[in-house]
């Protein structure tokens, strides 16, 4: 038989596909339904005018299902590059965004413009499991910065890791799996780091819009030369409930998304053209909508904290955005525990270790819990169910 | 400043956007409109019902706006399964079968089940150029495989190219760019010569609804151990005019899909939900449609063979789906001659050079016509000013 290429066949399996097979067959007591903290996606359609936009748009739009540019619709990226101008306070250009099919698809191709087989990506631990497999998958090495404090990486630690061979850190603000808001100071020190070495910074900002601080959480953009370090990545999926129209965006400098470009030609050609149409729409119309979305997110995450604080044994790490990220009190690993935590508290949450390096103790010991699709009402039975846990 | 990754940096630019360019600011003369043969793209909307399956879905379907599997959603799979294990006559299950964001996107999961940096597939030349693109980004050496009489490339020649680090053969058939239909014998030889030597055969069919011939092209998915050897790739872009949506799919077995899981998942996480409404909704109503939009392009294949026959000097190579493959009578090359050709002539048609290795007298001997989008008088008008052009 035809071979596997060995760099895919030791990357993972799809951590999300994984915990749904665990579903399958299981059947839940009427009293004690499901709570699925797994995902972190929205779990209801986006507003009606949204939908509309693009109903009309499939049904009268020249162009809506044909071939669009490779990096975008010239409108979209003109919106972003706006709104981007706007919230950090530089001056990004529409030439300077190019829209993916996913901001997976963004993290894709911005690694694909700076490293291949051989080389190495900084990455904190815990990482978000599909960067970690595509530099896998590409042969790239991923080396592990621990995190500490409040789940902060410390560019001191990147620093000693930075060699000849290192192409980039890769940060995620507000993090998953952890929830972490990375101060504008801890970016600004990352950035500087970046600079001096000539690596870039990749800032994956995709939960930008359920960041609990108000005003731009970082002042790169501003500075001069940013272009030529940062590579800042954002989704359309969570703000505006298009999670299945698959758009995001990447922000960079002109001489790599020439690179970019021959990227999403080759693996995408262009993004749907009507999540195009869905992500304009939210931008221009969905301001206030998102405002109270932003409103009830925070609420919910002020809720799961105000939950967990009161479970001994339990002990919360950092939340923010869609998660938190927790620590279970059980000699036994997270791996082991989560099937249980399914089967016997009806909770499905993802165990760390599916957001840690094979054998990292942190990965045993930790939850992620994406809490954004449970109310109130529910984070109160997370908790309890939680407590009552005794595997 | 942050690097560039030296594969990306070597590989090309994307052929159809540079032509784009070629455009800008260029007026034609009114009696002298331009003739697009360049982009392998249907130019307008699908049907009316298609169209309004799509409006309706983004309106009431739930889940139209979510994340949906990795690997398709289970009823265009099924579909997928159904037809293929009708037209081919073989069993294919739909646990074979992914959809995927574009059957670009199809290309490059398979390759990456396959081969990594430092192995080698082989391409015949003239190749698809964003394959080519994919196999330089990834570090993957391409083994040109030279066409001989009718644009059929040889099984001895192949067999000469093997080594220890060949994965796989990419055959596309109908070809892109030259529109050559593989007789079943030849992908029977080919088939043989992978299985013999344990390497993957890809079957790139993106325009097999365009085939002049009747009945299945190949017996491939008839034989036992099919999956072992065989990716069949697939698009819907061409027959549903769904090229704004990106779905594609790739059939191959089980063992092998789940590796190609990994890769979706992590460059898409899912195709576009509205697109695979499209795409269901296509194969299921659009049979009778589809034929006659065959009928017509046929028609066309016909009168540009016709058209090109009464033309000194140029000398058809191959003709079929939406391409014609040309060898042009000038001492320059084509891509030399190919802006010439916009400017003074307004036929927009891609150069040779666009789809074969730097140097290669083939590239600029020829040219790609894609008549598919020109009806017949376009296509007499396309012959005259080819037949006045004098660089």
């Amino acid at each position: 038989m035809a071979g596997i290429n060995p760099a895919i066949a030791a990357s993972f399996a799809p951590p999300v596909m994984e915990a749904r097979r665990w579903l399958q067959g299981i059947e839940f007591p009427p009293d004690r339904p499901l709570i699925n903290v797994s995902q972190a996606a929205p779990a209801d359609a986006p507003p009606e005018g949204l939908r509309r936009a693009i109903a009309d748009a499939a049904m009268d739009l020249p162009g809506a299902h044909l071939y669009g540019p490779v990096l975008g619709n010239p409108d979209l990226r003109a919106a972003v590059a706006d709104q981007f101008s706007d919230a950090y306070g530089g001056a990004v250009s529409a030439d300077q965004v190019a829209i993916t099919q996913g901001c997976n698809q963004a993290f894709c191709a911005a690694i694909t413009t700076l490293a291949g087989a051989g080389d190495e990506v900084i990455l904190p631990v815990p990482w978000y499991f599909n960067h970690k497999m595509w530099l896998d998958m590409q042969g790239i090495t991923t080396r592990p910065l621990s995190c500490g404090a409040g789940m902060l990486p410390d560019p001191d630690d990147a620093a000693a890791m930075i060699g000849p061979n290192t192409r980039a850190i890769v940060l995620v603000t507000p993090n998953n799996p952890s929830g972490a808001e990375y101060p504008a100071s801890l970016l600004a020190a990352f950035f500087d780091l970046a600079q001096r070495h000539g690596i870039a910074l990749i800032l994956d900002e995709t939960y930008r819009d359920f960041d609990s601080r108000t005003g731009a959480p970082h002042d790169l953009l501003t500075r001069p030369g940013w272009d030529q370090t940062v590579i800042q990545l954002y989704s359309f999926s969570k703000a505006y409930r298009l999670t299945g129209h698959r758009v995001g965006a990447m922000v960079c400098g002109m001489a790599r998304m020439r690179e970019a470009e021959k990227f999403l030609d080759t693996v995408a050609i262009s993004a749907s053209q009507l999540g195009q149409v869905g992500a304009l729409w939210g931008m221009t119309y969905l301001r206030d909508w998102l405002a109270s979305e932003r409103a009830e997110t925070l609420a919910r995450r002020d809720a799961t904290i105000a939950a967990l604080a009161g479970l001994t044994g339990w002990r919360l790490k950092s939340a923010g955005a869609y998660f938190a990220w927790v620590e279970h009190p059980f000699a036994a690993s997270s791996a082991t525990l989560a099937p249980r935590l399914l089967r016997e508290a009806s909770v499905l949450a993802l165990p760390g270790t599916m957001f840690t390096p094979e054998g990292d103790p942190v990965g045993d010991r930790h939850f992620r819990l994406a809490f954004a699709n449970v109310d109130r009402t529910g984070i109160a039975q997370l908790a309890e169910r939680l407590a009552l846990f005794r595997p």
